[in-house]
């Protein structure tokens, strides 16, 4: 029997990503996290993980253009939209919205994974985007209207209804690539399990989506948002953590279950969220956030990683605390969809085994003659 | 590492089922499957998986009259449904619909998740239904207006809009019961993975829906009816066989991954197959289907598996080929939950490793320089 939770065991090959392992810890194509956060938009990234290699100027442009045009979505999947309430969590309507689509784009034979991974790619910001205005503010707004040309960019301004800054956009860029591709997380193992029995691929996005929605995986940023959202002095903050810690509390957005001595993409995260706090109404966030992270070295001998510094710079761009997950959707569909791609190539179905520990052989009992 | 697709990794415990490995090589909680299939009403079954015993008659008079309590859509469900084409893939409208229930009925708290579980297993057969006649009918039909008492009765009386014999409801009971459970299977491990972060019923049971779509996992009895559609006699069946094995083309409907000699549910589905041929028009099928599994064991020594005879009862039933798989969807929904119960009765996130087979460390090239 292997570890509890398959850690450490084996369950296939990847060429998209090491974690933990060389350079400075996380690499997606053999690229350095650190390289391609400092130097390439999102949508460079998303082009190697999906097409295999860099792109060319001209080429990047042509992606970005051909994201750009399928923005609009269905009438169908906007009634859907329109049909989920307020209240509802906002990963379960990432969750139908992708699903829904699958049904209007079907893809019918794997030579389509690759169009219909860019119309996800496209279509999930307007998603979110769509049903969060509608529910909350009774808005029907137009997801092709925008002449963002970049992911982030275009998210920001579908949902504020305003231009977003280059700052707030290079934050985007940064944030989105940082958490593209990690491996066989869990979300990322759901897909290609799913995958691997030849499913579609809105099938396993949505299987991703919903293993994404936990708490355990995609929800730490927004609980580390929660966490700090009444401290308003760095000193406050260590006296709560001080106290929490005591109390055995869990304190999210740090550690990792690969890592051990850091996570390659605290530091990136957490030198915009430094940026964004000069000009933000509440930048004491992020010195309530140093303060945190202080605290956790010292009492814990625990490092941020790379959702802790995600919550102060998501929050100064003035992005809602319950739509930080569905961001991570956003960036990570690249991912799990190149691994559906690369399960697709070389498939056996996952199919594991079991420990059996029930009950022995039991009699059967006619129901009359049951207690 | 492991063998390909995990096999015979094993991934966790379970006292919820064994596959081939005692009595008749499948039990459920224990009970062989030829005792429940002989005597138990699927609910029984449902009932021994997801509350783990058999329920006296009390206890299963009132879990019936629950479960029919239950049948009613909520409006934005049927607005959903009423948003999906004819010409969409069944699974895809159940993976859908479960989806939207989720921001309708949503899990909020573990403590609700046998409620949850209880309403799924009500409402799919309904949302099947629902979809299939309006999309295909323009008929707008009242899913909680039956006065069936058993899941494959109303089943049979709301897509065909008669009602259903004993014999059929019989049928269904049996067949339900079969596709009920079946240990770490593709579709039930990938509940268990979503599970696994600590995501809500409806994430997991939509992952897992995604994943029985595929057609190496749940399509074979819809791919055994396609292939012998066409097929007359058996004398015709036996040289359309003849010739694709000869063409090496793949025979859906034999053989197992787990099982060597014999699959326990097929004896057991297919004497039901030859009670419904008698009084069907196109009874022939029947005769096709043993010739084809008596040529498969001759040739090939390929035994027919659960699906094989599924294929002929269903259709002699009426039911169309293509919803065959969601009634393995309003079946399994029973097992997948079961599995996510006892997931998070004793968690760790499974996240396993992959080995890396991709390029070594790159330099960053500037766009400019790239070709």
């Amino acid at each position: 029997m292997g570890g509890a939770g398959l850690r450490g065991q084996s369950a296939g090959s990847t060429a998209l990503c090491t974690v933990g392992k060389t350079g400075t810890g996380l690499t997606y194509r053999g690229y350095d996290i650190t390289d391609l956060a400092h130097n390439a938009q999102f949508e460079e990234v998303a082009y190697l993980l999906l097409k295999g290699k860099l792109p060319t100027q001209a080429e990047l442009d042509q992606y970005k253009a051909t994201l750009k045009a399928r923005r609009g979505l269905p009438d169908a999947l906007k009634t859907v939209l329109e049909a989920i309430p307020a209240s509802a969590h906002p990963m379960d309507v990432m969750r139908t919205g992708c699903s829904m689509l699958g049904n209007l784009d079907q893809e019918t034979d794997f030579s389509q994974q690759a169009d219909k991974a860019d119309t996800l790619l496209a279509m999930l910001p307007a998603m979110i985007c769509y049903w969060y205005r509608y529910s909350h503010d009774g808005e029907r707004i137009d997801t092709a209207s925008s002449e963002q040309d970049c992911t982030g960019g275009y998210f920001l301004e579908m949902l504020t209804g305003k231009t977003p800054s280059e700052l707030h956009k290079q934050v985007m860029h940064c944030s989105l690539i940082l958490y593209a591709e990690h491996e066989f997380n869990a979300s990322t193992f759901t897909a290609r399990v799913c995958a691997s029995t030849l499913s579609d691929l809105h099938s396993c996005i949505t299987a991703a989506i919903g293993s994404l929605r936990g708490p355990l995986h995609g929800g730490a940023n927004e609980a580390a948002m929660a966490m700090i959202a009444d401290w308003k002095t760095p000193d406050e903050a260590e006296s709560h953590i001080l106290s929490m810690l005591a109390n055995k509390e869990k304190i999210m957005g740090f550690g990792h279950a690969i890592y051990r001595d850091s996570d390659p993409r605290n530091a990136l995260i957490k030198e915009w969220a430094r940026q964004l706090s000069d000009d933000a109404d509440d930048g004491y966030f992020y010195a309530v956030s140093e303060r945190v992270e202080t605290v956790m070295k010292r009492e814990k001998g625990l490092f941020a990683n790379a959702d802790f510094f995600h919550a102060s710079a998501y929050h100064f761009m003035g992005i809602p605390t319950k739509l930080f997950t569905p961001i991570f959707v956003m960036s990570r569909v690249t991912g799990w969809a190149a691994h559906v791609f690369e399960q697709r190539e070389n498939n056996r179905i996952i199919r594991p085994s079991a420990d059996y520990i029930g009950p022995d052989h039991q009699d059967w009992l006619p129901i009359e003659q049951r207690r």
